[in-house]
């Protein structure tokens, strides 16, 4: 189907590798899967009982990219999504999920997407997850994600998901069982201007021996916006976990940083390490000695940072 | 006066300096100020609304030492104390507390102390407080400290803390306020063994330019004792702070680090780290080929942990 201006336009915000309709597809528009496409190892079936799909994932996936981005385009809008993946042992898969929201109107558009990650044996999943919100009208753009991942022996799942700019309101809800060897990394980024107001919790339950998880987040907070952060390892068997949290704020913001580590086994290992602060003065004036003016220098460190 | 055996006995293990019956004391055994001294610069008030003492020092005192141990040697018995210190401008001083219980019956043996620290500009406070626990009933012995410390400007505070042993519960309460370059040094020692438990929560605001915290906490948990540390510093101004909680978990014992650090303010500049883990086997394989048996060696890894 042929896409609006719009529409194309913001895709590419969230799907950097580049929405195409053919391989393993699904693109919700508000609130509708306007398009979708199977392929021989992945079946994307719609929900019955609830809006959303169910991705079947079969053992013989190897490295294919499964795009499922979620456009809202009407002020007004709530649309809730249920999102299960069945992952066989043996698959690897990247996913590329994420939600743009262009609000023109003054009433708020609202996207909950609800994703479930049931990931089988040796199984390596890739879930890239981007948010992005624009519009000229003063209605709110408000993302509340929900992620749970349960992983297999030996699995591995990165998520790697990034709040880019223009939501006004995010909740982040994150919870992960880890099996026996199952290996989890996490980078979450975060930008936030004007009034914004994020809050991310996440919950790593590694339950399995030999398990481990590494979190990465990293945030920047501008304006007058306002973050808290409250990862959470809990450590049952012999297994390691790193905790890392950065926040660079600017202006008149706000951060918090709240990182729980539960050890309640002999062997379990965990290590937070949390920091937040301003921009790096030296740099900046050595970016200024260079020529550029101090937003140039900001926005030079800011994307470092990020990356 | 003379102190009884027991009293002399346990005095030792939570007043390293040594308790003497001179100077600027107090000692208060179950539930009653039994000996008392002043000084030219330190003065020691009996309260009459509440159980407890006002202590009034001058700015004129410089590096002297008030010593206000507490002791409860009665089984059954719930001591609530409520001591105010008032530290006039310039003031030194070194405060040696802590309470050591000694309960040989099967009723619950208590002790709430409950301080309060008005420091002012450019003063210097030393405070230790030990807590120890013995005997051979069973009975549980219960202390849990409340500290609230109101920092003026240009002034230090060193709190240490240790809670050597035998103390079955603890809840323990600090809260702190730094005004413009008051800087605090926390120290906090905590071992717990057998079934006991040890909640810490800490809340730092540093309100002042230039103000800063320094928070080194070091646990040992040893059996099937748990231990939960909630430390938060808030930075409201141009502020360091520094939090590092590191524990060591052994047999079944749980430990749950919740650091909170906020930034309310662009110049706010705060770090965490914490770490949970089990002894270091490289290291108790080194003291074992010299010689030691495994619980000499654990007994030297925590001891050189807990310095």
């Amino acid at each position: 189907m042929k896409l609006d201006a719009v529409t194309s336009r913001i895709l590419k915000f969230i799907d950097e590798r580049g929405f195409r309709q053919k391989g393993a597809f699904n693109l919700r528009y508000n609130g509708q899967a306007v398009c979708h496409g199977d392929t021989e190892n992945i079946r994307i079936v719609k929900k019955k009982d609830n809006p959303g799909i169910d991705v079947y994932i079969s053992g013989g996936t190897k490295g294919e990219e499964i795009h499922i981005p979620v456009v809202v385009a009407a002020s007004g809008m709530t649309d809730v999504v249920y999102n299960d993946f069945y992952v066989e042992d043996g698959a690897d898969v990247i996913i590329v999920a994420g939600c743009a929201i262009h609000n023109d109107g003054c009433n708020e558009a609202r996207h909950d997407g609800i994703h479930s990650f049931h990931v089988g044996k040796n199984a390596a999943v890739r879930y890239e997850e981007k948010h992005y919100g624009e519009g000229e009208g003063t209605g709110e753009k408000i993302l509340n994600p929900a992620t749970k991942i349960y992983m297999g022996e030996n699995s591995v799942f990165t998520l790697d998901t990034a709040q880019i700019k223009g939501v006004d309101s995010t909740v982040r809800e994150t919870y992960v069982e880890a099996g026996k060897n199952a290996r989890l990394y996490v980078t979450e980024k975060l930008m936030t201007h004007g009034e914004q107001s994020a809050i991310s919790n996440m919950e790593v339950q590694l339950n399995g021996d030999d398990s481990s998880a590494q979190i990465v987040s990293r945030s920047v907070a501008r304006g007058r916006s306002s973050q808290v952060f409250h990862p959470k390892a809990v450590g049952n068997a012999l297994c390691h976990a790193h905790i890392q949290c950065d926040s660079i704020i600017m202006d008149q913001a706000r951060v918090s940083s709240i990182p729980e580590i539960n050890a309640n086994y002999l062997d379990a290992q965990i290590i937070h390490e949390a920091a937040i602060g301003r921009i790096n003065s030296a740099q900046l004036i050595k970016l200024r000695t260079f020529g550029l003016t101090e937003s140039e220098a900001e926005a030079v460190i800011i994307e470092d940072f990020l990356k």
